[in-house]
């Protein structure tokens, strides 16, 4: 499960940022389009992190089979090839509706690094979620910092 | 990979609908925030598959490695633990922004065959779509009945 993850976001990054460009009419409709997808993915990645994140804060109590679906969604999500949901133009400055910054497109590595990171931490909570109380909230710091180090680099603040 | 995403689109199925009730004021957001995270779902599906589609009609021309990370992306979707996103109640007659009928919580042996189907269909789909157009348009027919037979018998018509 882990090692399949880990490989699959090696793919992932590799294939980041190499979309073609994208010409004509049809580019805003592609964008947006991108924008809204990514926006679904996030969308996803927070709906299962608030579970798990309820459970290791006792807002709901912990059960070992809703955790680990919802680990193992959020490591699947992490592992999906997300290359589409990135087109060239797609930042904040190029579309409405985004607060991506222009800066993910420049520092490809940085970004693949961040993203591999998350992959990881999503899988290694995937592994320990459903194995009790204490081992979720031990891999909930990893995973928040994983999301929150690439806010903080590559998301414009909220208005 | 086959393998593996049959058996967790079993686990899948089982866990679908047994969401615990909710009761209180917390109710009306957790059904919201299901609703919001099954659109994002079915953003997901609708985004990846469609890059499917605009290959398999010659819109865009045919790019294996593309075709591969889209129903990749596809099966892992259809995959995932979505028995959260379908909470007792999130129908559209007790929540706003959704078509989805009671129905579905009426028949949950049916909405677990469909929901295998699609898994299925998705899982064909991402062994075949890097092996030419003519194999990717082969197993087109099969996930769009997959995503037709749960939408015709379980989501009221658009208004």
């Amino acid at each position: 499960m882990m090692k399949s993850y880990v490989i699959l976001a090696g793919a992932m990054a590799a294939a980041l940022l190499s979309s073609a460009a994208i010409g004509g009419s049809h580019a805003d409709k592609a964008l947006a389009d991108a924008v809204k997808a990514r926006k679904a993915q996030m969308q996803l990645y927070a709906f299962n992190l608030g579970q798990l994140g309820d459970m290791a804060k006792g807002v709901v109590p912990y059960d070992a089979a809703a955790a680990k679906a919802a680990a193992y969604n959020l490591a699947a999500l992490t592992a999906m090839d997300q290359s589409r949901l990135w087109p060239q133009g797609s930042d904040e400055m190029g579309v409405d509706g985004t607060r991506a910054l222009p800066a993910i497109w420049e520092n490809g590595a940085d970004v693949m690094a961040k993203s591999e990171q998350m992959t990881k931490a999503a899988g290694f909570m995937a592994a320990e979620a459903g194995n009790g109380l204490e081992a979720l909230q031990a891999k909930m710091g990893d995973v928040g910092a994983a999301c929150g180090a690439c806010h903080k680099a590559y998301r414009a603040p909220a208005n």
